[in-house]
């Protein structure tokens, strides 16, 4: 340990590990209330003061708060579930139990964030980066992790839906509807 | 937010943003002295509890105390470092810099912790990982930043340390050195 480094006090050591144990995937019980900018500044704040391979930052967070842009996601959703399904045919039983779970919020939620990572910032040679070209995508999964951790802190319920088509993610930007 | 939720003081808030902004990616300044084994288990610990695709957890923290796997380490780190210093070769200040740099502390390090991914734990069907199949990997990387927050807060210095060869890492895993 750097003697420069504070040391935590108890309290703040119970803080961040009550962060990590209690984070959830949320899917339900949002609710009908807007998340206040200051809330969203911190929480965006946390996910910014990530690490990054060669401080690098290839980060983006788009927030989405358009409902029309929200049904474009959510119908992606729709899609890429209904070849998840397909690819259980041979169960019927885990069928069932898959079209049951509750797998996303996006219209629910006040705002979804899609979160981007741009392999061409600072580069093309990226300090660290030369050996495991994909520490630039890991740079990006710690931003989000932090901006986990400071959203269950705020009070703001975060899930993460993989089940969607980059390309269709892709689309809904360029459309510039967000 | 779901109201079974339990809100944050202010301290506790303060503990989780100490960590984030505080947290260093640590290269020297290492110490002569052992992580205590309760210490590294609270540490583990908040990495097991990162969010999973489909709960899928799949990873292993593999801890190297021995020498001589450390050493095989460093012989990857010094290898691959040749090779991206060769890739600033019309740059001989950019060069110059880069060697002059402190890169890891694979030597100094009490523990070196090489993290794995498994892509079939629970396979080969995984929940929400049927559409962007790298979701596997993201969940390991959020696992490292629990660690290195809690990390952060038990005083214990971190570095990421990304210039080495995947497959010496192999090498030294089925030698069992570890």
């Amino acid at each position: 340990m750097s003697p420069e480094l504070d040391s935590f006090t108890i309290s703040e050591k119970e803080g961040l590990y009550k962060a990590v144990f209690s984070r959830r995937d949320i899917r339900s019980h949002f609710v009908d209330k807007k998340i206040p900018d200051e809330t969203l500044a911190k929480i965006l704040n946390a996910a910014h003061h990530a690490p990054s391979v060669g401080y690098s930052q290839p980060w983006d967070f788009i927030l989405i708060k358009n409902k029309d842009t929200k049904l474009k996601v959510k119908n992606s959703f729709i899609q890429e579930r209904e070849k998840s399904i397909s690819l259980l045919d041979n169960n019927l039983e885990r069928q069932d139990k898959y079209v049951k779970l509750k797998l996303e919020g996006i219209l629910e939620s006040d705002i979804n964030i899609c979160v981007t990572y741009d392999p061409e910032r600072f580069g093309p040679f990226v300090l660290g980066r030369t050996s495991i070209p994909e520490t630039g995508e890991y740079s990006v999964c710690c931003a989000i992790q932090n901006l986990w951790l400071a959203a269950r802190a705020e009070g703001i319920g975060v899930g993460w839906v993989s089940i969607l088509a980059i390309d269709d993610l892709r689309y809904s930007r360029n459309t510039q509807t967000c």
